[in-house]
C-alpha cells in the first residue's frame, strides 16, 4: 500500500474546527487507499505564548529547557488529532519524537536529524491505524528533547516521506500553493504549478517563505516529491520536484523582491592581500551574516568592496567595518538601508539567453535605476531604490509574463 | 549528600511570580545542604483547559490521547522551573516521566508505577544539579505516555522519595497543613503537627483532601516522612509519618463531615443465603461504588439492609436494587439523601476507652440525631441529617478540644 506524509501547519489546526477539517483531509487521503502519516505543528499562537512565558522567568533560557518546554505545542496537538479521527471512527495513534526514536544531534534549538524508526510507524500503519507524528522535535542519544528550528515541522515531514518510502508529502498551508511573485507586491500573481528544488531554493531564500530552505534541500537529497497545497480549498497546489524535461520551457519562474536589507560598501581600500580576509573575518565575529560580495579594482593601489546583509544586522556591521577601518587604509564607508534585492528565478536561464537584456529593459522602461547586479546559475538579482521596488517588480512580472500560468507564457495576450 | 524531595502543587507554580517563590523554596534547602529533586504539576487551570480542549473534538477520547495530552501540562511546568532557578544562577535540569524511566503498567489515565531509574537524578545530583521531575506521569514498556490518575503529583514525589533514599518529602500546597477539621466548617479547627499514615488515610477518604490517599499509601509501605506545608507562609505545616509512642496520648485527631453521600436501605428482604450477593452483584455492575454496609435480620426469614454510596452514584444504585428488588423479595427500598457522615478519627482510639460515648453524648446535647453508626479501629462514624451536619462537627470538635494543638488538650481552657 502506498504511503502518503500530510503535514499541517499552526494555522492550518488552530482550533477545533480547523484540526475537523484537517482529519477530514487524512480521511480523503485513506479512502483512496493510502496509508497516511500526519505530521502537526503546534496550534495557532501556543508557541509565542510558550516563548513569552519562558522569557518572563528568564530573558536567556537554557537551550535544553527552551526544547523540553516547546516540544510539547505539538504533544498537544497530535494528540487532539488523533482523537478528532476516534470521535469519526478513524483509528489513530499519536506519537512524539521521542516516541518514533527521531534521533537528531545534541544542538539544542537547532538540531538535525540522523535516524528515525520507521519500523514503529509502518507496524502501526499494517495495523490499519493512521498515525500522527509531532513535527519540529526529537532526541539525542541520551533522550533530551531537542528542536529543528525554524520550519522544522516540514524537515520533519519530508524526512518521514524519506524514511517511510512515501509516494508523496503534502504539505497544507493558509496559502493555496506558491506564486510567481509575492501576490501582496503584484496581485495577478499566477499560482505555479511545478517547480524544481532549485527554484524554490532561490525562491525561498529571497524571501518567498512558503516552505522552509531545509525542507527543501532535505526533499531534493532524496527526491521527495513534495505538494504545498491550501487546507482550506479542494483544488492541487504547487507541486515540487526534481527538474523535469518541460521546465526548461519556462525561462522565468518567479520574481521576488527582498526588502528588509542594507548595504556597505568600503571605498578605497588598499589593495594588498589578506585585507578582504580581514574585513570578513571581523564580520564574522560580530555574527553578521553576508551576501552578494562585490569586489572591485579602482586602481593598482586601491579597491572598492562592498556586501549586502540583513538590516537587523546594519549596527553591528557597522561597528565591525569602522573598527577595522584604519587598519585596511579605507578612504570611506557608506552605508545605504534604503534598498531592495529584486530578483527572478528559472532553471530555464540555463538553456535560454536574453533573460537579463529582457529583465533590465524592462527596468530601464519603468523608469527604476540599478544600483548593482548580482547572478547565480538560475537567478539575476538587481538591487534598486527600495521606495521604487514595487513598481520594480510589476515591470518585472510583466516581462516575463508572470500574471499567467507557464504554458499561456509567450503566446501574446 | 541528604536528599530532600519538594512538591509543588499546579496552585503553588500557576504563575511565574508563583514559580520564582517555589524557585526560592528549592534554593534555601540548597543552601542548606540538600540535593534537592522538585516534583511539579501543571500550572493552575492548564490541566482543565486541556481537557475541554480533547472534549471539543471527541466527548469520549481515547485514554492513550488523553494521556499524551495531559502530560504536556507538567513537562511545561518543569521545564519553566528549571528556567526560573537558572535565571537566578542555580543549575537545574528538567525530566518528563519517559526520561526518567518512570514505568508504569498500560493503565492509561490511571497506571500504577512499577520502576523509576534513580542512577539517572543521582548522576545529575551528583554533577550539583537541582533536578526537577514532571509529576503525574510515566511510561509503559512500550514508551507510551501514562498518567497517574487523580492525585498523581503526590504519588510521584513519595515514589521519588523512596527510588531515592530521600530524608523526607515536602508537599506545598496552597494551605498550612493539616487541621484537625476543615475550617471552613470549624473555623477554630487547629493545625495538627504530627499525625500517623493510619489517620491521615481514613481523614483523605472521608473528604479532606489535602493529599492523594494513594501517595499516603505508598509512603506508609515505604515509611517516607512527608511534610504538608504552605507554598507561601514560612512556618512548619503537617508530618505524617509512621505512629510513634506519643501519637497514642491524643485520642481523637481529627473529625470530618462528608455531605455528598446517600443511603439507600432495603426493608424486609428474604433472608437466605445468596440474597445479599446478588444485591451487591446488581450494584457492582453497574459501577456503584458502596460503603457502610449494614444488615440486621427483622425475623427469621426477613432481615433489613443498608448502605452508603456517593450522592452521584444514586441514579445509578436506585436502577439497580429496584431491577433486583423482586428476585430478592424485598418490601420496600428506600433513599435517603438528606444525610451526613461525621467521623472522628485516632490511634489512640485503640487504647483509650470513652471515645464512642463522649461522641454520642456531645450529639446528644447539642440535639442532633444519629440515624446509624458505624466504626473500624481508628474511626468512629454517624450518619446524621445534612442540616444539622454543621452543629454535629461542631459540639464534637469542642468536645474532643480540636480547637487545640494536641499537646494542651486535656488541661481545661
Amino acid at each position: 500500500m502506498a504511503i502518503i506524509v500530510q503535514k499541517f501547519g499552526g494555522t492550518s489546526i488552530a482550533d477545533a474546527e480547523k484540526i475537523r477539517r484537517a482529519a477530514k483531509r487524512v480521511i480523503r487521503a485513506v479512502k483512496k487507499g493510502y496509508q497516511v502519516v500526519v505530521v502537526a505543528s503546534a496550534r495557532g499562537k501556543q508557541t509565542d505564548q510558550l516563548i513569552a512565558d519562558a522569557l518572563e522567568l528568564n530573558p536567556n533560557p537554557p537551550r535544553r529547557e527552551m526544547d523540553q518546554l516547546l516540544s510539547t505545542g505539538e504533544q498537544q496537538t497530535v494528540s487532539l488529532f488523533a482523537m478528532a479521527l476516534d470521535a469519526v471512527d478513524y483509528d489513530a495513534i499519536s506519537f512524539t519524537g521521542g516516541q518514533i526514536r527521531m534521533l537528531t544531534d545534541g544542538v539544542y534549538t537547532n538540531a538535525k536529524i540522523k535516524s528515525i524508526d520507521a519500523e514503529r510507524i509502518h507496524k502501526q500503519l499494517d495495523k490499519g491505524k493512521i498515525v500522527i507524528v509531532a513535527g519540529f522535535q526529537g532526541i539525542d542519544e541520551n533522550e533530551n528533547i531537542t528542536t529543528l528550528g525554524r520550519g522544522g515541522s516540514d524537515t520533519t515531514a519530508v524526512a518521514l516521506a524519506v524514511a517511510l518510502g512515501a509516494e508523496e508529502c503534502e504539505i497544507y498551508t493558509d496559502v493555496d500553493g506558491i506564486h510567481t511573485t509575492d501576490p501582496r507586491m503584484f496581485k495577478n500573481a499566477a499560482k505555479i504549478e511545478e517547480i524544481s528544488y532549485d527554484e524554490i531554493l532561490e525562491l525561498a531564500s529571497l524571501g518567498a517563505g512558503v516552505i522552509h530552505t531545509r525542507a527543501v534541500g532535505f526533499g531534493k537529497k532524496y527526491d521527495v516529491k513534495m505538494h504545498i497545497r491550501s487546507s482550506s480549498e479542494e483544488k492541487e497546489g504547487t507541486i515540487i520536484t526534481h527538474e523535469v524535461p518541460q521546465m526548461e520551457g519556462v525561462v522565468v519562474s518567479g520574481a521576488t523582491v527582498q526588502k528588509d536589507m542594507a548595504k556597505i560598501g568600503l571605498v578605497g581600500v588598499d589593495n594588498v592581500p589578506g585585507n578582504a580576509a580581514k574585513i570578513f573575518a571581523c564580520l564574522a565575529n560580530a555574527k553578521v551574516v553576508v551576501n552578494d560580495i562585490v569586489q572591485t579594482e579602482v586602481s593598482a593601489q586601491k579597491a572598492n568592496l562592498s556586501f549586502m546583509i540583513g538590516a537587523s544586522d546594519l549596527p553591528a556591521a557597522k561597528k565591525a567595518v569602522e573598527g577595522i577601518k584604519d587598519e585596511v587604509n579605507c578612504e570611506r564607508i557608506f552605508v545605504r538601508d534604503d534598498i531592495a534585492e529584486l530578483s527572478v528565478v528559472g532553471v530555464g536561464m540555463r538553456t535560454h539567453y536574453g533573460v537579463a537584456d529582457k529583465m533590465f529593459s524592462a527596468l530601464a522602461n519603468a523608469k527604476v535605476n540599478i544600483d548593482s547586479i548580482t547572478t547565480s546559475e538560475i537567478r539575476i538579482s538587481c538591487i534598486v531604490n527600495k521606495d521604487e521596488a514595487g513598481k520594480a517588480l510589476e515591470a518585472v512580472c510583466l516581462a516575463f509574463e508572470l500574471d499567467k500560468p507557464a504554458e499561456e507564457r509567450g503566446r501574446g495576450s
